[in-house]
């Protein structure tokens, strides 16, 4: 007997490394994007191709709008921060942290899970490269597993509990990297760039680029997307 | 000094007893509707004629599509149920239930809180006379508080805990209904109706409307809201 799961999948490295994970346990995969206004769109396109490559039975893409809030530079129009040394990447929350972001996307799979009657839930955060993200800890994700497990009709006349899974959580991007090699992820199909160009070529100096070329560089994997520097 | 908070304001009655209190005690009021596709979308000109009335400094109406998962009587062609007897009411959790529609609210008003520098949240839910709804109820409230006090860089950074305020959580209806007039709460700005007419005229026997009746006739005051039948 097969179970479903949900996976929230950005179209970026983590994620795609995670619906691999979500795959390679058993599960029938159900996709969850969304177009929250952010710059770095391509990133559904890329969700769309690990879609198919990986067999996913429902794929829905949300549209929410953060904008309306304001408060980051990933859905305003406040810089993104450029060739940041790691050591200032490790302190401090950064303007490309959107406000209860994550709260937020789980909070929509929760109750995609609970109509396509899954208990778990997967996403790619990660709290080694996490860029500073309070939304990213272990102990978040524990509190959000507990809340959901008093919040919805499933949890509570039901005999499962929800459980809220994050492979990658305490990985580095080196070794999230050869855990998706080995499990087949085309790295090809996922973007990671905060601020792309108009084509989508990724600008290989914000936080995230600078993270995912030095993920490849110690995985001693090429990186088969290309950067505009 | 004035304080912020982010009152849920879906435009029924409890929600706008729930504004009237954020007022009393002395909060500038940052008002958060949802137009998530329900039937009843005459609440959200009730929650306009609210904002107005409650001088609310800035209400954001969120659009969000919980359509797209289905699973519920509010948000799809399933039909609402009526003329239920209170016995049935008070067991089971209904077909109008939406898969985790509280949590996907509280976490929409955490980063609006964040944003609008906002270290409380109120709503208006109602564990006596809620229908059978799980995240009504106040066990799940404080699974929430505890998630959002490690979900947000205002939380973590910060020396302000978040608060969610449900103070109607368990009060009856007509004991709402009485506090809210004490307040000076206009109710023929609120309906409560899930089956409204498409003139917005409440239809008088959903859950939600023999609830409203009998909060009036228990308080002993006239509803100003007309009911079809």
């Amino acid at each position: 007997m097969t179970r479903n799961a949900v996976v929230l999948l950005s179209g970026g490295l983590d994620s795609a490394t995670t619906l691999a994970l979500a795959r390679r346990d058993g599960f029938d995969l159900f996709a969850l994007s969304f177009d929250y206004g952010q710059r770095h769109r391509i990133e559904l396109e890329c969700a769309e191709q690990l879609v198919v490559a990986f067999g996913v039975k429902r794929h829905v893409v949300m549209p929410i709008d953060l904008r309306v809030f304001g408060g980051s530079s990933l859905t305003s129009d406040l810089p993104v921060p450029k060739d940041r040394p790691a050591e200032s990447m490790a302190h401090g929350i950064p303007s490309t942290y959107v406000p209860a972001r994550n709260t937020i996307f789980l909070s929509f799979a929760l109750a995609y899970a609970e109509v396509v009657k899954a208990s778990d839930i997967f996403l790619g955060v990660n709290a080694l490269d996490y860029s500073g993200y309070p939304d990213c800890r272990p102990e978040y994700l524990e509190a959000f597993e507990r809340m959901a497990n008093v919040a919805t009709k499933a949890a509570v006349e039901g005999n499962e509990q929800v459980r809220i899974h994050a492979p990658l959580v305490r990985m580095t991007k080196a070794e999230i990297i050869r855990t998706g090699l080995s499990l087949g992820v085309d790295y090809g199909m996922t973007t990671s760039c905060y601020d792309p160009t108009p084509a989508g070529i990724a600008c290989g100096r914000c936080d995230s680029c600078q993270l995912r070329r030095k993920g490849f560089a110690e995985a001693g994997s090429q990186d088969p997307r290309p950067y505009a520097v």
